[in-house]
């Protein structure tokens, strides 16, 4: 997938790595240290994995500063952070590729969208009234840009998504195919005998460098906006409901959940399929573990976690029944303590 | 993103209010208490808040029936559902966008399907060969209404949705961009070495008012329909799977998944992340809170829940460790009181 | 929803049973018990079901091969696996339809792309460069096939589907509406103060017979492939993440997740919700039931649960409370054991 090469002292400026080895060695393509053939760059984040360096076929590999070699047949590129480094360098060899200007005769675009002259609009695509298209920006076959629209620069949107809401995207956001950005929130008041909507009408804030996965959703907000800050990285099938805010730089996996009005904090990660409840308020730099469900506020940092790993079924069976008695078994035990104690102060009647 | 202004006297009258203030007083948009300017409505639904109250800056608040105030500067609309006349002012300040009758040149329509002359046919839409789509009904940019498939009136399909498997919608229903309605149910008979698709022969049958969320996916049935009764509001990325059947004006929260051939019943809610598995029946008026994991039959209302909430991770590893031994402690707290109770008696011997 | 009709001679000569009853009779469609009419054949898996069989009006109804049934007034074919049996006479009932060969003049086929001459090409598809469509595919309306991606023969493209990142299909592959395929894997290098993408140079491999449900997304591999075997079935809203290797014949419930990097055997059946950890390896032969979090290794062949039931939320309450005293209960248990032993050996002092 490479397209083009360049040579390790190239690659150990780029990246501001300290180089051992042959500045001329000449790289066009990344691997894993397993896979990686003469030609290629690796590399080492971990020092456990350290035992792949002794078959590896990599030309070179990027490895922790304080790392001890033993004169290993490859190059090496120190740095204090090599997995970033390998990261930087694929980049490099693979750079996202640039828009073709142009917008293809098979889409519809409003005669009121503004589009950059830079921009590349793809097969089927429609642009609806008063949205605005960045410079650089490359919307894909089948997605759709509806009214009031507004993408920052060097956005890149996926087939088949949906953007809506007059939803205002910042520079370099990445939307991946199939997500819908801008659906209505989820908001109905009880009626005596059904449920009416609620208008929603506020709108989806994405910052600088924010990505989003395929077929993710993002509700708009009901009167207020939905805000996704600066750097957050979304992956496929999340879910954020209406009103939520998520500080910068935080990462959510796949199939997670965050509900109505819920403030989550910068840097945080969540694992696969963690589910927030609403109205809640998470602080910064929280870590939740895959799965885990979140039915209050989280008030320091840390890591959290919660669900039962896998076991047999019919272990797990039995247990299961038992956490149905666990409030009688705690009675229970309470009991045994108490006549244990009364028992055990018996001799000095 | 309010259209034109009313005066609280006619608010009143729309919403069978009980006015407290200057029936003159122009209102043109809403906003919750905290946000709203002079000109807005906004609402007090739970008096827990009411101390919002002694800051909003809004013109007229709706507030519950039976609420005391002490002569606030905003006017009231007393209503004993304050959030639903919330709601319905909010409609009418923000009615839904009429039909622009007419299709989109770039939609590709069957010569055989029936399009109701106030139609809206979005750019790239493409209708199949026997589909009727109704008076009023707005399909946005890139929606597939596949072969005869029907439509009844007012209904609103979002962008790149896929109605499928001639499903059948009532009036006024709603599909959010991305979700799919009649995709093949997941049946596969096990054969000697592999598995082997048994066709998918059933439909969907979405009743007036029903609401679909983004990125949803309703199967078609095996045989029979998979029915979704009138008022139920499904959330984005729900699943739904063959010849489920859900009563009416039940609710169901983002990316919960049924299970096929489970009956719900009406006036139910599900929370996020709810799973029901199969072949189950639920009565009317269950309520589900988020994650909760249904394997049984529910033949009483009521609330139910499941899941363990998050905790720090080093006590959660500690406890679900426990978990795998409840079936052990649960013996061995049996065996002390055996024991204790013997222990008990013995002065009595 | 049948086409034509055969007879019970020639049923049973397709599906290798053994008829009891009219040979002649036609049959012309396929029922539940319930459900069935005369002309329509059903079927009886599980005998547990059988009292079903005193009311139906099936003129035919395939049965297991060692029941005995007492002269009912339907003709039976006897099947070791009546269900698979039932399944392949639905088909012979209702075959896929044919591809009809064809370009739809709304589709954008770029120029380089090689398309077999019966296939069949929907309205608004867009096929990119280099993309090979096998013979007898059908690309539904919406879909998008990226460049380079290669369809063996005989697949089907569902409506809005995207095909990305030069995936691989074998033959016979279905991708039901809304799916993602090869959307770029969640792979993000931790720089000081932000995330910086890795870039995903992998694809995506199908091999024969792989089913993708709806909304489904399978990201492209980061380095090697993402890979799918022969023969697996997907249901909708499932994630598959980067280099995730699934063995042949293994079948996956809807709203699934599995983590990168993650191998999964050959014949194993996940549930619905069922989430599965990064970098782990599952032997071939597992089953997970619904919800279940697989957060280690399996290296043995069965079946696997977590999860807690749902329970009235009174109850569940208190329970979840004493989940998060597991690891003290335990203790006290413990303590509560050592002083009994010590008391019990008291009389013997």
């Amino acid at each position: 997938m490479s397209r083009q090469s360049f040579s390790l002292g190239e690659l150990a400026e780029h990246t501001g790595s300290r180089l051992q080895g042959n500045a001329d060695t000449l790289i066009h393509t990344v691997a894993t240290l397993e896979q990686a053939q003469p030609g290629a760059l690796s590399f080492l984040a971990n020092p456990r994995y350290r035992q792949a360096l002794a078959t590896t076929q990599a030309s070179a590999v990027v490895v922790p500063d304080q790392i001890q070699l033993d004169n290993p047949p490859f190059s090496r590129l120190h740095n204090r952070n090599p997995y970033l480094a390998f990261a930087q360098i694929a980049r490099l060899l693979n750079p996202l590729p640039v828009a073709e200007p142009g917008i293809d005769p098979s889409a519809v675009v409003h005669a009121q969208a503004q589009i950059a002259a830079d921009a590349q609009i793809g097969p089927g695509v429609h642009i609806g009234a008063d949205a605005r298209i960045g410079r650089g920006c490359v919307i894909d076959a089948g997605a759709v840009i509806g009214e009031s629209v507004v993408l920052g620069d060097h956005c890149r949107i996926g087939c088949n998504v949906s953007v809506l809401a007059a939803a205002r995207l910042g520079q370099r956001v990445h939307i991946a195919a199939g997500a819908v950005i801008g659906s209505d929130g989820f908001g109905f008041a009880q009626a005596d005998t059904h449920w009416e909507a609620v208008p929603q009408l506020g709108s989806v804030v994405l910052g600088d460098d924010v990505a989003i996965g395929a077929n993710t959703t993002i509700d708009r907000g009901s009167q207020g906006d939905t805000v996704i800050e600066a750097g957050c990285k979304l992956d496929n099938l999340v879910q954020i409901a209406h009103n939520v805010h998520i500080g910068a730089h935080t990462v959510i996996a796949a199939s997670s959940g965050i509900s109505g009005s819920t403030r989550i904090g910068a840097h945080c990660a969540l694992g696969g399929q963690v589910g927030i409840a609403g109205h809640l308020t998470i602080v910064d730099g929280c870590t939740f573990t895959g799965m885990t469900m979140v039915t209050g506020h989280v008030r320091e940092p840390g890591v959290y976690s919660s669900g039962i790993p896998a076991a047999p079924n019919r272990e797990w069976r039995r247990n299961a029944v038992r956490f149905g008695q666990l409030e009688s078994m705690a009675r229970r035990l309470d009991a045994l303590e108490k006549q244990l104690n009364n028992a055990g102060e018996r001799p000095d009647e």
